[in-house]
């Protein structure tokens, strides 16, 4: 019996003394599907995963797991990019992982409220809303897999945060199992509620670090009814953005997406999918995917056109789809693109922010420096035009050797954050910090932040037991 | 020399040796204006008044206090209901008033963002941003005197929360002097960062206990060209919320109020003040004031007539301003009524909410229930159905003895609480705890949410000297 295989009998003794055994994996086939995240990076095996089944069973686990010091990270459904919910801890780690507690607990029409589980994925959850007339609005390339606990300790973004804000906004109330096993139950559907301080807000985008959101409370909307979809082109990014600025004036906050796309990603889906093509005649520099959408009595498609007429001087070229079909192919487009851009292997995958003001100049300049740094390869720019979120993705040259990729994906990144550091922007506008990104969030965090954080850390989980060592080491003071 | 001038005398030394002198105010009488807010609870006087011109200047000051054990408490246009922005502790206590760094640093309209100054008074705000064609949304009866950190430090809510969300939806970033004189800066504009813990969020609604916001970049919106108010009558409360299910489902997401008003809310009004009068022919038991406001190319008019059309069969009367003076005049009738309730004397000020479907059970409810404890007293009941937050008043019986009154406060209040406990209510919905709703507050309170926010006050705030003994007493373990 080597020291992983002892050390994993003994964590199981004393966990099994707590909960029963049956929810407790172990065999290492059966961990493998636990032990990697969507960042393609291999960062350790879990000692075991714990599958509990209640918030109960959570909480003798997690009270279990601080009498004895074992340190646990809390997982979903694994759609993560910077390793934040993926064993990694040199001494060893037990994963916690929320399927089992999938749960619709209630929907709510009147008050446009549901009470989902951790484990729920979001694409389930938001078929529950859809099925009483409500919209979800979280809205994610993965959310077929993500789980409901995963985009409340990332604070998601995805689609439509324009109109809908992140999950953050979305966040009526938590039930959360501490670091030492206690049920912190905010799960509340009250919609003002000023009574202290809120302390959901900290489990909120804090990576697991500070407790483990085992239910939410989340804010619904009326479905829409009409949605417009429209793809545009432009001839640069300051149009884009002059295009932007028309669309939140004239649109009424009815705009529920603005994606901007740089002609190589779109070339990106061209190539990959024999079905797919150009929706316009001719090629252009600048794309953008925008989107309206509205209950009831609004002539919406009137608005749309209308808004578009009156921005002939900026647009080259643009459609609207016609119906619900087409609109879905203007969006295959957009997911093929993210899909296939890198080739099937590794690549820089950037998300970054700044003021909305400054985007036109950050990829400009982001743009000139990698062709300078990195002529021979391919930048695949799209983003979040609303939210001036950014993914701007370096794609090394084909045929490139496969060791010589991490080092450049790695002076590819710096180029980029340094660039980014100029215009006052964010290395991390919704995936979070975790484990990948650590390195530069440090570089960059001011003494402050770290300090305050760390504090609450302490507050929090003062025996460093709770997904120790994501976004900051908690012990170095 | 009393004891009280001694140690203004001696504190007002010490901080001179930190800040220029002219900045501290001692004199009896300038002190009064800052000693009491809109509780009309006389609970004490500071020992004096600083009032800093700068950040820089107001992180001296704090530095100071930090290093010499001197409690400070911040204030902002003194709007408050609960006491938390006034000197009250018996040991002694600055006041930090903000009132000078009153500044609108800056208005983007590209980034549909403003930065702001902690003094700077929220019509103020709202004026610079109107001027650049945006809407700052928070929309409040104290908003020609209350200022932008108190907004912040108190979570502000209002008529527009509905549609805008409350104060803590609209701040993209934060700069704040913290309890030892550091300087933590979050002022970004940013629309979407997930680089750690969202430490912001910590300091809104926390009511000057753990920092002293000093200013505050704030969320815009599109200013609306065009608004539709309508004055609506109900049979019942049940009426007014399927009305407003329907306004939700049918005013896509333009609904930017629905106020409910009770019959004897209206005839404060209209007794009040001989200019008013009732805008429909006969009485009702409930009335809706609504509003939908959107930007350009929508037929408004046509989506509220429309609405109001397939309403027929719940509502019994109703009349749609037909321009911005009937609107005024409309609104009128609420502020004239929120004003005039208490005849000038104290009166019960509640500030709850329920879920929206908990609204109509609670109405009734807490109604019958003060009949029963208190038949002579009159109910007043207005409030936010969009967001299930309710202000039930209860007026004393004209001619009450004064000094009984505090006592039938205190009983009717506990009548109320009563109810809404059983509702899953909570006692504070918009207003904070401070000082006046604490002891109903910790009556309700769990152990594990007061244990956390104990601790986050341990590490904001280790010597306790920041608003000390709002909300809770932090020392008590």
């Amino acid at each position: 019996m080597n020291a992983f295989n002892s050390l994993q009998h003994s964590v199981a003794a004393t966990l099994a003394s707590a909960v029963p055994e049956s929810i407790l994996l172990t065999d290492p086939d059966a961990l493998i599907r636990y032990s990697n995240d969507v960042s393609g990076i291999r960062h350790g095996r879990p000692l075991l995963v714990a599958r509990p089944r209640s918030t109960e069973e959570l909480s003798n686990l997690m009270a279990c797991c601080h009498r004895h010091g074992i340190p646990a990270v809390p997982q979903g459904g694994l759609t993560g990019l910077v390793g934040g919910a993926v064993a990694s801890r040199p001494e060893g780690e037990i994963v916690v992982s929320l399927e089992r507690m999938d749960r619709i607990r209630s929907v709510n029409v009147i008050d446009y409220a549901m009470v989902v589980e951790a484990g729920c994925v979001l694409d389930s959850a938001k078929a529950a809303a859809d099925a009483a007339g409500c919209l979800l609005p979280i809205a994610l390339g993965s959310q077929g897999s993500c789980r409901i606990g995963g985009n409340v300790a990332t604070n998601a973004g995805g689609f439509n945060v324009l109109r809908y804000g992140m999950t953050r906004d979305l966040v009526l109330g938590l039930e959360v199992v501490l670091a030492d096993g206690r049920v912190w139950n905010g799960l509340r559907t009250l919609r003002k509620d000023n009574r202290g301080y809120d302390l959901k807000q900290l489990f909120i985008g804090s990576e697991g670090t500070l407790g483990i959101v085992t239910a939410a409370a989340l804010k619904l909307f009326p479905r829409p009814e009409q949605v417009e979809t429209a793809f545009l082109a432009v001839d640069s990014i300051e149009a884009a953005m002059q295009l932007y600025a028309r669309a939140r004036r004239q649109c009424s906050d009815l705009l529920s997406a603005f994606e901007l796309i740089l002609r190589p990603g779109l070339e990106v889906a061209l190539r990959s999918r024999a079905d797919l093509r150009d929706p316009l005649q001719e090629a252009h520099p600048v794309y953008i995917l925008a989107e309206v959408s509205a209950t009831g009595r609004i002539d919406l498609r009137g608005l749309m056109e209308g808004f578009l007429l009156d921005s002939g001087d900026i647009l080259r070229d643009g459609v609207i789809a016609s119906n619900r079909a087409q609109a879905d192919r203007l969006w295959l487009l957009r997911e093929v693109m993210v899909d296939r851009q890198g080739r099937g292997g590794p690549y820089l995958r950037s998300d970054v922010s700044v003021p909305i003001s400054r985007i036109a100049g950050f990829v400009s300049d982001a743009l000139a420096a990698l062709a300078r740094s990195h002529p021979d390869a391919t930048p695949i720019t799209y983003g979040h035009v609303g939210d001036g979120n950014l993914h701007l993705n370096v794609i090394p040259p084909e045929g490139m050797a496969p060791e010589a990729i991490p080092a450049m994906i790695h002076a590819a990144e710096e180029v980029l954050f340094d660039i980014l550091d100029r215009h006052g922007g964010s290395i991390s506008a919704e995936h979070g910090i975790g484990l990948v990104k650590q390195a530069a969030y440090l570089h960059r965090v001011d003494a402050t932040t770290l300090d305050l954080s760390r504090r609450i850390k302490d507050a929090f989980d003062p025996c460093h037991l709770l997904s120790e060592g994501r976004i900051f080491n908690g012990h170095a003071k």
